[in-house]
């Protein structure tokens, strides 16, 4: 496995990150926990309404039953949506909200549940049209002061979303989470990437193998599949290597719950792209040649 | 009535803000400038071109009748527009005109129209593809050092315009005036307010009520009715209370002749929209949750 | 002719500058060149890859012959793509190379092909989706410590693209080729132009005159004509006015092989297009007016 800072002043991480989304059982958290750390995997991705404000919990239970797991892993996890679930009548519709209130609210219940005194890194969940950047900014110093949060970051943030925010923050926002694969990948395109880059910004990449029916595609997937023989991985294992040959800093988010799976994610940092190989795969998916 | 600075080396208005585009008799504006007036507007839109050119000599006519006047009102104008009316037969083809001569002409213009000695705020109407950032720059420099203009602002410009024209600027534009409204909101969605936010520049907000057209759609309209009806207040006024409850600073422009309309505007004010009533709005226009 | 820098610390370029990507024998060279240089175009515009990776040795055998020459001229070159041609078996794909080596063994390549110790003016030819700043900023400083290009900049580069490797650079990028013209003016108007120029960044602009297919269009061509007439010159000396005329500091290249069209481009400096007619023109191509 590979560590580096996701930003200059940001957390160390590990570069596959594991995505915690579907965890939806206490036995699923312990195995995947094992596994993840067991391949050098320390970085877990939450979020407060994963599994309908379940997961959480489910995955602190592991935290308080072995004392020793927490320093040995980092936690990002992420506020800012309101879903309308069974659990929260008061929800009457789905909506955002990054209130100074809910920003502090949601970050309490996170590290109750999580049975842990701090969160490595915050993410406002997605772009709140009604985002107050001082409210935001009132709420990420309240809980940098309090040993809470020690870093800020978003996620599935514009350009000038994040440029925004951040000019109203004393501390820097060190990754913006996007969904990218080579299935999609219009963030590397649209300037999203560039804007990064320039702020010296991790990207953490959510959906990094893309969903499933881009595998129903049968033909691409036989032409990707004729480029992992010729480097002896799975098709997947290239598909996280050719994120992680972009200059952008990316860092993958499994989003399994297969132990296997886990595993191949790790691995796929011995996978050395080429770069002819990384314009054929991106031909492939697209359908013309982009140089 | 809230007043506050537009920016913060800028003007203060008054929150709602009278367009003058359609006042096209001295009685009309002797009427709606005293019903502005007595709930509270201050702060009057202009532009040479209203009206053919013709507006802001009928309300000046009005300044000239009654001294006192001026000194409590905030005057906008803009400029840069050349229509091709009668009265201009030199004006082949409708175009802009940015440069230096058409500036100080225009607001000279403008002055000895309005009857004053100084614009509180000049916009420049529209983004000129042949605007030349350091005549733009010259004049605005001469007119503010000869205390005809005391701020300056723009129009209908994209993020990147403003950025351009401020770089060359030695003040600060203090406003973008833009069409807003709950059934137009792309300026706050398409990073244009994010833009304007990070500059801490208010937005001037025109056509805040859509345009008629929207009004025919009537089974949406009927379901913003429900949430009016909840609010003990009109449509209208909720539509207004919409754009005051956007953290982008939003100075509603009303557009009406009508004595009513024009209190109904500023009374807007009183109406607090709720946080999940403002998404449910949204989810009216647009036909989809937006979180 | 008119000469003047690019950028505020760029070169000094001819305003109309010779673009060579055609000149496919030694003999159109040197008639090319001499056919330039007396109509005052000093600027020549080259990449390694132009006719298959050949132009740079032709121009670069009339160099030779002419001691004299190099001296009297400014030569601009690309690096960065590499083209799929039958002397390059090594390239199985086309695609984008932005790598340290890359940079520095095209540079050397195209100096001893050009016969000359230095490059005024490199770009990199187009946006590399795994273009790496520090890379690149590694090679823009060795080859300017050893002298061998004294000016970097860039083409077909976005504004976020251009501004994530400025910002990674010690000099100035100090150019942004793009295909500006009557006919294709989208950088005018889509955010990159304004970018540049809140720069000072100069854009060289290819395919001036669009290319061929637009003067199909027989009734806008000939709508265009009796405005040529007017001005009494041809249409293509007014479709370089036009682009003259935009203040945001355009260099057009002329990419003929033909003599009198070369002292045609050169001649269209002494056109002054009007204001009115400027907008009139792009009003014939969109079909609508512009302001």
């Amino acid at each position: 496995m590979q560590y580096q800072r996701i930003h200059p002043k940001g957390p160390e991480f590990s570069r596959i990150i594991a995505g915690v989304w579907n965890w939806a059982d206490e036995t699923i958290n312990e195995r995947c926990i094992a596994a993840a750390l067991d391949c050098g995997i320390t970085t877990f991705d939450h979020a407060d309404i994963y599994g309908g404000y379940t997961i959480e919990e489910l995955f602190g239970r592991i935290l308080k039953q072995h004392p020793g797991l927490r320093n040995k892993m980092q936690l990002v996890t992420k506020c800012g949506i309101k879903l309308k679930v069974d659990n929260k009548p008061e929800h009457r519709i789905k909506h955002y909200d990054t209130t100074y209130e809910h920003i502090i609210q949601s970050v309490e219940t996170s590290l109750k549940n999580l049975g842990t005194d701090r969160i490595d890194l915050l993410l406002i969940h997605r772009p709140d049209p009604l985002l107050n950047p001082q409210e935001v900014a009132k709420a990420f110093e309240d809980l940098y002061e309090k040993g809470k949060v020690l870093h800020f970051g978003v996620s599935n943030f514009t350009s000038t979303q994040f440029e925004m925010l951040q000019s109203f923050l004393p501390m820097p926002l060190v990754t913006n989470q996007l969904e990218v694969s080579l299935f999609k990948s219009d963030y590397l395109f649209n300037g999203v990437s560039d804007v990064m880059m320039k702020h010296h910004v991790g990207i953490m990449a959510w959906s990094p193998l893309g969903n499933g029916k881009y595998f129903d595609d049968l033909e691409k997937m036989q032409t990707l599949g004729v480029l992992a023989d010729k480097y002896k991985v799975s098709t997947a294992k290239l598909l996280f290597a050719w994120l992680l040959a972009h200059p952008a800093n990316l860092f993958p988010i499994t989003g399994t719950t297969k132990t296997e799976r886990i595993q191949e994610a790790a691995a796929a940092l011995d996978v050395k792209l080429g770069q002819q190989d990384w314009f054929a795969m991106l031909k492939i998916i697209k359908g013309f040649d982009v140089a």
